[in-house]
């Protein structure tokens, strides 16, 4: 394994970005002499609390809300967990939820635990694209339904779903929609109110701020009980001394997101289109995992024929990918996602996601496939 | 107000710490070039991990316990929650906690949410230094116990709780023992086996670590549900992506404790004294809140004669310090610590906190001491 980071080429930037260096410039203030707790009264509490209500504008300038309508939390899976299991306590009277096959697993794993507890879980399935069918969604509808719940962005293939379409089916029969919107915020334009949702979430690492720190959109007039219990931070929604540095850099990172969000969108889907030419040139039966066209701009998810995705990689020895999300790491199964979409186990087990990100540069592409067609032709 | 920060002196190290300089040039990497993912199975996944267990091992090494004890995180807040929700709902046959009534929130609303869902809490009083009795803590104890969870310091008064000799009793009923010990790590031993607890909460801003990062000691063989639900991450007990700049940051601010604790202790001991000293000196009435010796070594907690301490504090403009606790700030009722051990509605309105730091200097008390006469004797 090359030890040296610098020399590698990082096309992994759906399970973590690097900090960008004017996140890093933001937040180091509260990291040094800007150090108070927001909730204190004097001086050093005063300029704390200034500083994360500035953070506070600039999500809600990103996502097209009211600043009032964002809580900080400690990452995407919070927001999920609060959106789901806080809104389930919140309205115990409805008991049904729907959601999705391919859902990451702090979506997941909370519609599980209300299933386990006697709430009724639709779980929507896919098609061939990864993209769950808007009619069978509304079909699956009810005048009980609590919640649908489906990610906007899918972090191994790209795939986006159509949460606008049916946010408004589920709005007619007083359904909340919550969409995870970890892996879209910061790479393509998501607007609340144009998806009509009503719980939204953020990983801050995802766009460019550090690890640690997410965000909840919440829809004003939407109620969900707190998942954790204690102080009054986060209008009570949230509590605990809040994490000012981080989110002072997950509010300047929606603000870079927000200067060219179109035109690096533009730069990196071409970047995504041009490996895919690189590579499918080479390597006949290479297969492309997810749309071509509406998708996340950075995301390219592709299967090698004849051999496992962690067997190229290994021998792609200057190149940092993924065979699956990263959350699943440590387990030799087949993608759930990719298998939901109908490949065969050996189809999921030849998976490689190629995540490029800002830093990204053309001639890093082109490395990158000339490192991994060759890794390929050399498989054993 | 005075706004130039630099020139105020900080009484307010029980409210939030500043960021070590260590600690932050720790850091420091892990928001720059080593932004890896610890669940990545590439080079920066790698580095991150390491890092992450390396904090872990310094956690451990203040605590006494095995690295594979400590569960990280996003503060005292969730470490809190997790203790009494998540080891509630892991043992759903004993009904009965006991606790006291000077907990922090993030103690008091967990148990008081299991009490209005049918489980039994105990509520200990306190004496006038706002001890707990022992005595009256072994005869809460019964057979169906399944926690007991006190404070090892309080934030407000530094009273410390004699949690060794109640562990004692506990463990003879078969009840687990936790320990919100936030304001006690790092300024005086705390050692897992010494105190007999199987859960104890940190707080890495109450000892020059980042805001947004805790850790929980989870003595082995004992089970918790996580309260969070999600990915695979911290044994399965607290899922999302690792906070890893903040928790690098907590393990270093635990090694710097660890250099230096008894010295530093003594040193903050003295600067108290001295505090208490040049006050009791000049106002004639003032109360001293809070033990004398046995106590954290840098809080000093007294109410001033006639006056509210809110008066005093703005009158005394070049120092930062705080009436309540800190998570209490906007409210103006006097604080339940104190009232709850004994102190009028007056004296407790008259109270002001003072907690000194690494920082603090002797000069610094001396200047602050003559501030808060000074706003004293110009009472209205």
């Amino acid at each position: 394994m090359n030890d040296r980071i610098e020399d590698l080429i990082y096309l992994d930037h759906n399970a973590t970005t690097p900090v960008h260096p004017e996140v890093f410039d933001a937040m180091a203030p509260y990291l040094r002499g800007d150090f108070g707790n927001p909730s204190s009264g004097h001086v050093f509490g005063a300029r704390a609390k200034a500083a994360v209500e500035h953070a506070r504008d600039a999500v809600a300038g990103l996502l097209g809300c009211a600043a009032g309508e964002v809580v900080f939390t400690s990452g995407g899976t919070e927001s999920n967990n609060l959106s789901i299991l806080g809104l389930a306590a919140a309205h115990p009277g409805r008991r049904h939820l729907v959601t999705s096959v391919v859902e990451h697993p702090a979506t997941r794993l909370p519609c599980a635990h209300l299933g386990a507890g006697g709430h009724e879980i639709t779980w929507l399935p896919v098609d061939g694209a990864g993209r769950v069918d808007p009619g069978g969604a509304a079909a699956a509808l009810r005048d009980d339904t609590l919640l649908v719940t489906l990610m906007l962005a899918n972090n191994e293939t790209g795939t986006l779903q159509p949460v606008a379409e049916i946010s408004e089916a589920a709005h007619v029969v007083g359904a909340v929609v919550h969409t995870d919107a970890a892996q879209a915020v910061g790479k393509i334009p998501v607007r609340v109110d144009a998806l009509g949702v009503d719980l939204l979430s953020i990983a801050g690492h995802k766009l460019y701020a550090p690890k640690g720190v997410g965000a909840l959109y919440l829809r004003e007039g939407i109620t969900v009980a707190p998942v954790l219990l204690g102080g009054g931070q986060e209008r009570g929604v949230r509590p605990g001394t809040e994490n000012v540095s981080h989110i002072v850099g997950l509010g300047r990172a929606c603000e870079i997101a927000a200067a060219d969000l179109a035109s690096e969108g533009r730069r990196q889907h071409a970047l995504t289109d041009r490996l895919w030419a690189l590579l499918a040139g080479e390597i006949p039966g290479l297969r492309r995992n997810g749309p071509p066209g509406e998708r996340l701009p950075g995301t390219l998810n592709v299967s090698f024929p004849g051999v496992r995705g962690s067997a190229v990689l290994a021998r792609a020895d200057g190149l940092a990918a993924s065979t699956g999300s990263a959350c699943h790491e440590d387990r030799e199964d087949p993608s759930a996602v990719l298998t939901a979409m109908g490949l065969t186990r050996e189809e999921a087990l030849g998976a490689v996601r190629l995540s490029v990100g800002r830093s990204t540069t053309e001639a890093q592409v082109e490395t990158a496939a000339a490192m991994l067609i060759a890794a390929w032709k050399s498989r054993g």
